[in-house]
This record gives C-alpha cells, structure tokens and sequence, in this order.
C-alpha cells in the first residue's frame, strides 16, 4: 500500500494505490470502492484496476480540512484499508472545476468567472508524441482554455492514423477485448489532461462518437460494454478538475445508438461522478436545412448545458427561452479552406461567429481546417495553426473578460444583439451590419463613455466626450465594428 | 359612347368609356358590368366611374381574335352596349402577364421564362414628378424587372412625404371620404404601371400596408371600405398586364387587421380579377428570432406564390417542401447603411444573399437604404441608386437567363446549394465558404466544360480542358465564387 503523504490541495488529486489479485479478469471482477469523509459527509468513489496487479483509488476534495478515507472490495487484499490526508487551499492556478453559474454562464468552483473559449482537435492523442508536445506547445501560446477531443481514436476523412494503443486491449487473432483496458492508453490520456490542467485548459472530453464504420467497433459495441467503459473511464478521470463530460459527438450520426441508450448513458455518468463535472451531448446536423437539426432534450436534469452544433448565430436566444441553461456552440464552422461546407470559412467569418454568439450571451468554439499536404489540420491532430482568427478571438476574450462579472443578454434592444447590465454597461456587436450612425438611449441622469471598437483590425477607439440621455453616435462605415458603452456617472 | 377602334394587341388593354349618371355618389351607387366574349367563352369584368360623368370598361384579351362585348349596368345610360375588336398578336415587348410555371419558377403567358429580379420603392408614385421621373429613368438603366411599389403613401422612417392626392378624396373639415375615389390618384399610378410595362418591369402592387399609424387611417379602415377599395382597384388596373397584387406588406403588423380579413381579401381578390394575376402576401418580423416569423399559410390555393421577408438564406428548401409554389424573398435586408437592422447591409452582402437564395431555386430582390442629407432614399423615395450590387445583379440576371429553361434545385448536391439539370448542368454557389479545391462527380460517359465564376469581380474563367468521371477541381482560395458545369458531350 502506498499513500502519497503530501497534502493534497482544494480540487487537487489524492490517490491510493493497492497491491491485489492479478488472477483472472481484474478490470471485471474485482468491485473496489473508496469512501472518504470529512465532517459527517462521505463521498464515494469507484477505484479501478491499472494493470500489473495495482489498483488505485483517485479522489478530488472539494473542501480542505482533514479527510479519512476507507475501502472496500471484493477482493481481500484491497478490503479495509484507512488512512487520512490534509486538504489545503487551492495553490494559484488552480480555480477548481468549471461548474454552470446561472441560465448564461459558468464560473470556477472557487467562483471567479470562466468564458469558455475553446478550440477542437479531436484526435490529438492519437498521434505520435512529438505531434502531441507540438500542440501543448501551440495550446500553451494560443488564446483557447478549452479544448474538445475524443476519447476513441478517429476514423475520418484526413484522418486515418492508427494509434500505438487503445483503450481497450487487442484481442489475440483481431478485433477488442471489450472486457480489458489498456492501461498504457489512460497513463497517456492522464498525462495530456494533466498537461491542459497545466495550460488552464479544460479537457471537454468526447466519450463516444461515429468516426469509426467498422474499422475498430468503438461506435456499435454493446449497452453491456458502453456502461462498462464508462464507469472505468469516470473512475479513472473524475478526479481531474478539469474533465468536462461530452458524452458524444454527432451523437444522432450513431446508428447503433437510440435515445434510450443516450438517457441511460447520461444519467449513468451523472451517478459515476462524485463531482458532477459538466455534462453535454453535441448534435450533428446536415448543414442546409433547420428543421433537420436533432437536438437532445436538453431540459433533462443529467445535461449541465448545450455544447451544440449549428450555424445560425441568431439561434442562441431561442434555445435560452427553451433550454434555460449556458450555450457553448462548439461547431459553427472553422476557419480553413477543405471542400467540406463545415471546414471552409474564413477568418473573418469565424470571429465574426465568435462575436454574434457571444453578444447573444453564449459561447463559440474554434477549429482551424486548412487543406494541407500531410493531412496535418488543426482540428483532428492538433500541431500548428495558420489562421487569422486566434488572435482575434484572444483580442476578444480579453474584452469579455474585462466585462462585469454578471453581464446577460439584453434582449430588450432587440436590433443589435447586446450583453451587459441595463444602465451599467453595454457591449454590442453588429457583424456584417454596418451603419453609418446609431441613436444611443441611455438613462436619465447618467453618462457614459463610448469605445468604437473595430473586432478585425483590433483596435479600441474611444469617443470624444461622454454620451447623455438620447444621443446620436457615429460609426465608420464598416462592417465587423462592436460598441462598448461604460457608466461613468 | 367612345370605342377605341384601333385593335387591340394579345395581353393588351381595350378600354370602354361610357358617359353615365353624376348625381349621388356614382362610385357607390352605380354598377357597371362588360361581358367580353369570343367562341362561346365570356370573361366579365367590373367597370368602374373615372370622375366628370365618364364611366370605363378595361379589358385585357388572353386570345386573339374577333371579341364581342356587352354592358350591364343598374343606370340605363350604360346599360346594354355592344361592340367588337379585333384582337391582334402581341407585339414585340409584349409576353403577357406572369404566372406560376410550375413548383419552382414563374414564366409570362407566351411561355418564356421569367425570373424575377425586383427592386423596392415603396413610396416612389407619391413623390413629385420630377422625381418620379427620376426613378423611371434610373429604372431603365437598371438591372430589374419587377418593382415593389404601395398603392397607400407611407408614412414611415426617413419618409414623411404628403402626397399630391390619394385614392380617396379629403372629406371637409379633415379625413377621407372613403365612399368617393380621386380619379387624379388612379391616373397617376396607372401611368406609372404604363411607365413600368415600357420598361419590362413587373408591378408588384403592395395593396395595404401598416405605414400608416393613425396620420390618414388607410391601415385602419371597415372591412367594407378595404372591400370596396380592392374592387375599385382591380376594376381599373386588372386589365394592366404587368400587375401584381401583393395584397399587404408586413400584415402581421397590421394590428387592425385579422387573419380572417386577409383570407376574405385574399379570395375577394381572387374572384375580381378575370385574369388571375399574381397574389402574394407579405410577412413582418422581428429580425432576431425564426420563431417569430408569422407566414401566411401559403398552402391556400388563393396564393400563387410566397413574397417573404427572411434573412436566412438556407430556408427556402423549406419552405418548397411546405408550400410547393415559387419563391421570392422579397425583403431580406437591403444595401446601405442606415441605422436600422434591415437597411445596413453591404453590396457584397446584398449580392451574395441574392447567389445563396437563387442557387436554392429561388429568387431574391433588391432595395437600397443608404443614409442621405434629404432623407432620399431609394428603397422608399426612388431616385438614383449609389451602391454596389445592382451590377452584381445584373451579372447574375444575364447567368440565369442563360441557364437551360426548366432547371431546378438539385438538393441532392446536399453540400452546396446547386440549380441545374442532373447529367446537363450545374450552377452551384460556394457564398461565404471557399474551399480551396472540390471533388467533382459527373455522369459516366460524359464531359463537361467548367467555369469558375467571381461573382463580385464579374468573371468568368473556363477551366483549361474538360471534367469527366471523378475530378478535382482547383477552386480560388476565396470567398462569392460560383462554378458552372456546362455538359459537352
């Protein structure tokens, strides 16, 4: 029995790890359970098998002071074990968990904000390990702090790697053991979530996804195998802070999936996870036609918001009304040039998108697909990106994060989509409109400064003189322009 | 009694003038019926009292040949005339009036194509002749041949003009006397539709319009004043080959008005115009929100084709499958840069919504918005037009009037919206996508020539050899490209 005798901070990482039976199926038939208390409130937690007769138990406090613990199994040797460790505060960096603030946002465990902007490369992972090092060396520069990427490896057009492992071992003879991990593949994936953990990205992690047809199975295994997968991989990543639970990706493209299975699912992930990390299931969609957009109901309890696909940036506000809960819509098309409608626009379209959404009270995910000679695109590997709106979208994420904490929708100046506080603080956007001038309302007896701000070329211009009451506001005739009206008196 | 003696063309206009009773109100009072005959077929049409004791009888002939007439009137004076023309082939410039082709397209009377290509100046007929003038001869040099146009003046933002006269005239001591009709008014929009026909351009008459809000009251009238106005104007201007009746603009603005009265108007207008022309009827909306969008149901079989106003250019493909009738997005935002939401769009932005809705079988129309010292403003006033896009148009007008008559959309090209005949030729539009290259498919055995189209610089580039089979097709790494597949062999 080893413990880590360290303390172990708020939203930190505590882990036990038990010597046990090796005999048989370990990963099947051995039940391990920790229990961990502190002040009358206990918390349980699944361990889980890692090969080589080792078994661990991994546990997030979320609280400090001092905690017990005790286990329990099936198995003797991992049966009745105790111990005790220190809780600390949170050491800088660490925020905790992304949890859902209200209706339109999420905050950080220890409740400062976070704005999801994130970036998709779905089968990073998967690649050689040099590939992988390029992208945490890419992530670590770029504007992004978040990150949705597949748990399965990809089978996809410009993708077609074969990675060294998987989750689940080869079988002798062809195809998976679908009742034995691969501890080598979760050492991997533990370390490139420990290394987003590090960059103060969160790991929106796809559980399940289509790109597969027959070339490995992952996409059509049984329910029985789905839910075994499932509690494993949650008993293994829970504990880290920065999980977010995307159970699948383009989840109406699955065939042999039904609702049923998507319900029983989720709410299985809902009751594995002692922490109630965030929990979503992404939509796929033909991209011509609304009335083809499938999406899951999102007014189930088990979802924690709408991590959607669409490219209507007006829809946002109608999902609100219905849904009433944070918007990240994670697909809207990327930047690039690849024939495929969903992989060709421009940079200014992009941020474009970025900025309809975000002054819709939502969030906009980026992808970055150029056609490339080795197949090397951003969205699927990861490695180095090329377009023009990473540094917009951090010129962006710069002004909303320097907003008032409790911003909304002001769907009440209904022409020009606007967040903000109503007499306080106004930020609105108005894309490829481009009026010449705009007659501002502001309340009686107060003033305010204007900033023109231009979203392309980045720059923030301030008004002469403070805006009153009725008053006409000039704009340069261009598109991409946003206003920001701050309460000075 | 007054015959024109002069034969009267196919699709032409005979007119009647009877002298009749002044006394009372001859508008109200008198009626006034032409039956107009030719081998065992009679069309009747309303005739109608034209001021200073003269009553007239239009009629527009569908055949050629000899016509025999008759009148039937409650005043003896106009009661039982008979008479005969001649009913000559159309001359050139002349193919009748638009109609319903089939799902997708319209074509006038003769068989050849149309494709609307519209403008919009609400409010042009009520200016003064200097500018009426005006807009006809910017008119003749513009790329449209239909034109958006409010019988009612409007009073709206940027356009407060009182107009010299009205359809009805003032009563003493303020209002309108709206049993008595200003014969003045009916002379200056018939010359005006006169004007039109000159130029090919297809009247598209808005009948009732919500531009009113209490300062002459035309939007708040009793059932049986719209009645009796609809009457009156059918039984002058029906027999104008170029007439469309566009029965309200914006009606689910019209807080007055009940979806009861626009059926009613709807079927009146039906039932009064012997010649069947055009009905359509025009949403408002509020510009943020799909599900506010309130369209007429346009299955009922009194509306040939759907006039709407959206700004989502992916909806058409929709609404075909909903209504099955031909489409025109009559507003969906205009060129220029007011402050409003729907007047601030580019000339790229104007352009390229044109491309996406005509490259999905339908068809879009233009309306100019640009902030002005005068307050003149094409989209209501007429004028002159600055901007950018109706070259663009025209560009677009002369690639679909070359396009193989009875083509269509091809949604099984799901990725790009395409027009076409399957195996002949395409015409598909990549709008704010720009892939660098593109997979072409094409019929075994067959070759095709294939043009690259800059729709916004006005090119068109012949790809160097032919496509056969299964091609790659390098593409501009830009955006408003279009690419046309014309079959060879």
């Amino acid at each position: 029995m080893t413990v880590r005798e360290a303390a172990v901070e708020r939203w930190g990482q505590f882990e036990l790890s038990l010597a046990g039976p090796q005999e048989g199926n370990p990963y099947a038939e051995q039940e391990l359970k920790g229990y961990f208390s502190k002040d009358g409130h206990e918390v349980s937690v699944r361990g889980f098998y890692d090969g080589g007769g080792v078994y661990r138990i991994r546990f997030m406090p979320e609280q400090e002071g001092r905690w017990t613990y005790r286990t329990e199994s099936s198995a003797a040797q991992l049966n009745g074990h105790t111990g005790s460790f220190e809780c600390i505060p949170a050491q800088a960096g660490n925020r905790g968990p992304v949890r859902v603030k209200d209706k339109y946002q999420f905050a950080y465990a220890d409740g400062s904000s976070y704005a999801p902007f994130g970036t998709t490369c779905y089968a990073w992972i998967h690649l050689d390990e040099a590939m992988q090092k390029q992208t945490l060396a890419t992530l670590a520069e770029a504007p992004f702090n978040k990150l949705r990427m597949c748990v399965f490896p990809k089978h996809y057009a410009f993708n077609s790697t074969d990675p060294d492992c998987y989750p689940f071992v080869k079988k002798q003879g062809g195809g998976f053991d679908l009742e034995r991990f691969d501890p080598r593949f979760f050492a991997k994936l533990e370390q490139r979530i420990s290394d987003l953990q590090q960059l103060g990205i969160e790991a929106d992690l796809i559980l399940f996804h289509p790109y597969d047809k027959g070339r490995w199975g992952f996409d059509a295994m049984e329910s029985s195998s789905d839910d075994y997968y499932l509690r494993y991989v949650i008993a293994r990543l829970a504990s880290f802070r920065n999980v977010w639970w995307a159970l699948a990706n383009e989840y109406d493209f699955m065939e042999e999936k039904h609702m049923t299975d998507w319900d029983r699912l989720l709410q299985l992930t809902q009751e594995e996870d002692p922490y109630a990390h965030l929990r979503s299931i992404h939509n796929g969609t033909k991209m011509y036609d609304h009335a083809s957009v499938v999406f899951y109901d999102h007014k189930q309890p088990w979802i924690t918001h709408l991590s959607v696909q669409h490219w209507d940036v007006t829809m946002p506000p109608i999902w609100h009304r219905e849904f009433r809960k944070p918007i990240v819509v994670d697909e809207c098309c990327y930047e690039g040039n690849l024939p495929q409608r969903w992989g060709n626009v421009t940079g200014e379209e992009m941020v474009r998108r970025f900025w309809d959404i975000i002054a819709r009270g939502s969030y906009c995910t980026h992808g970055e697909t150029f056609a490339d000679e080795n197949d090397t695109i951003w969205w699927a590997k990861g490695g180095k990106l090329h377009g023009d709106s990473p540094e917009r979208i951090r010129f962006l994420r710069t002004i909303l994060e320097t907003a008032p904490e409790n911003y909304k929708p002001i769907p009440e100046i209904y022409d020009v989509p606007t967040i903000g506080i109503e007499g306080e603080y106004y930020l609105q956007y108005f894309g490829i409109h481009r009026p010449a001038y705009r007659i501002i309302e502001l309340p009686e007896g107060s003033s305010f400064k204007a900033e023109i701000i231009d979203t392309w070329e980045m720059t923030i211009t301030e008004v002469e003189g403070l805006l009153n009451g009725t008053s006409r506001l000039e704009l340069p005739d261009k598109i991409y322009q946003a206003v920001r009206l701050t309460r000075v008196s």
